[in-house]
């Protein structure tokens, strides 16, 4: 299949979805969009690749859909609303038009679902495995984005949904938390949020970084997913050690005061939005992070996740 | 190398090229910046790949240098200056560290030189050639972004520099044409414009089928580089096939009415601006593309140029 014959039969299939946008992808060297109205904006990039993020036996649809909403996980993790995305597309050399095709509708229909608007696009073909890369750009759902750093010591940690075991299914049909972080804005401060990507531990140590902070975990507030628990069948490590360090969760991890945490303890339940929302621990100002057992006794936890190397 | 490692040492490597800027790349989920001083934006992305755009043997200095620089003119080609980058790399596996420091030394250098802020990447590895994905984004010069669109019966197309042979040298430091087309767009009214990527002729029907109109080029006005000559001597074609066809130009090719050429005929020597502009050919209404040559005869020129199938 030709890049122009792609290009025109996509640009075809690309609506418009938010009133930014004046030249959308496909009709120009750039997309452009009118932002007189915002004030601030959020940018991510995220690539997927061909035998890490997806199986060359993977339905492209499903794909498309997985590249799109890992890159939104982003924006939602920002507290801020998906505006525009650029697809850049390395397709593997003779994979067809069925597959390239099957994956933009994949990449379409999640773009629509949260009013993503494609304003660019780039597409490039090798001998070597498919990779797509998805950057989103968005604008706070509040006054400002809400960052990665901010905790203080004493905030507690909270999550959204079960974690671990990902690689079961749910990894590749990701719901990045939009009407979450949209409403817990709405309702308390949140100080610090990311998404759930490279582990449980290993997220959570990124986000006590930025202030040189511990935490103390409480290991019987860890929601463990069904996943989860169904792959330590197998797998020779526990439920619990997926929910720490399995990676692709795409869930919510932020940091609110304690009087927030009671606030939405009180109000959450009356908002009519299902996700589960756990405390898991505490800011300390001790480095390091120690993990309460249901018996009380505290451990150091090891720091896992998942890293590309190269 | 691990992933954080990179990031770690590449976070500290990124200038905070423009004050829109609120946190750069490696601290959030996402880059953050400030527009309440923007009306408009421009968004572009764009990769290049091992094999396609780079040989395994290149200097990865030069590679980052150019995955940036192609990028960045799409955005120069829409009348804009730059203001953020994000980076996505998918890496060989096995590549090393060294390569991949000199890769981001060549991408930075390039960014700062042109003044784009890094405020995202990602970074991902593959048993496959490395690609290097750059998102750019940047804003009108002028009151408004210039497009490829907007061509009128009668109106001249010009370029900038020299065409063909790129692959002889230039296509690994392509110069995007921020200096020009600023300067352009204080002289005159520039109607259309796109950059020089994937074949003049190629690039020309794109302009004009934006508007369904066609061209007459005068063979003797276009400018063909040293190199496209140089090539001529192995390749099998001539020298102004080459120029005619070979992609990665990275030249504008702009449209301007006659009143306007006159104007620039007069006053672009007095610039200080050495980049040559060259007048090939005026729009008319006709559909398709014909070359008039040196002897005044008229024949229909065949569209080539590079397309990427797959």
């Amino acid at each position: 299949m030709s890049e122009r014959v792609f290009h025109d039969w996509l640009s075809k299939r690309l609506a418009r979805c938010n009133d930014t946008v004046i030249i959308g992808a496909g009709h120009d060297d750039c997309g452009h969009v009118d932002v007189s109205a915002l004030q601030a904006l959020a940018f991510s990039t995220d690539t997927v690749v061909e035998g890490t993020h997806f199986d060359a036996e993977a339905d492209p649809l499903q794909v498309g859909y997985k590249a799109v909403a890992a890159a939104l996980s982003d924006l939602a993790a920002s507290g801020c609303r998906p505006l525009w995305g650029l697809i850049a597309l390395n397709m593997r050399r003779g994979l067809g038009d069925r597959w390239a095709m099957r994956l933009m509708e994949g990449i379409v229909s999640c773009a629509q679902r949260y009013n993503l608007s494609i304003i660019g696009g780039d597409t490039t073909s090798a001998y070597g495995p498919t990779a797509i890369n998805i950057t989103v750009g968005g604008t706070p759902y509040g006054e400002a984005a809400v960052m990665r750093y901010g905790v203080e010591d004493g905030d507690l940690l909270v999550v959204t949904g079960e974690l671990g075991g990902s690689i079961l299914g749910k990894h590749m049909s990701p719901i990045p938390r939009f009407v979450e972080i949209e409403k817990l804005l709405e309702l308390v401060p949140v100080k610090a949020c990311m998404d759930i990507t490279d582990g449980l531990t290993m997220d959570i140590s990124r986000m006590l970084a930025a202030g040189n902070f511990g935490a103390i975990l409480e290991e019987p507030e860890i929601p463990i997913s069904e996943a989860a628990v169904k792959l330590a069948e197998t797998s020779g490590k526990s439920a619990m050690e997926h929910a720490l360090g399995d990676g692709e969760d795409f869930e919510l991890l932020f940091a609110v005061s304690e009087e927030s945490w009671e606030k939405l303890l009180l109000e959450w339940p009356g908002t009519g939005i299902k996700t589960r929302l756990s405390c898991i621990g505490r800011v300390e100002n001790n480095q390091g992070l120690r993990v309460a057992g249901s018996d009380g006794t505290l451990k150091m936890l090891e720091v896992t996740g998942y890293e590309h190397n190269f």
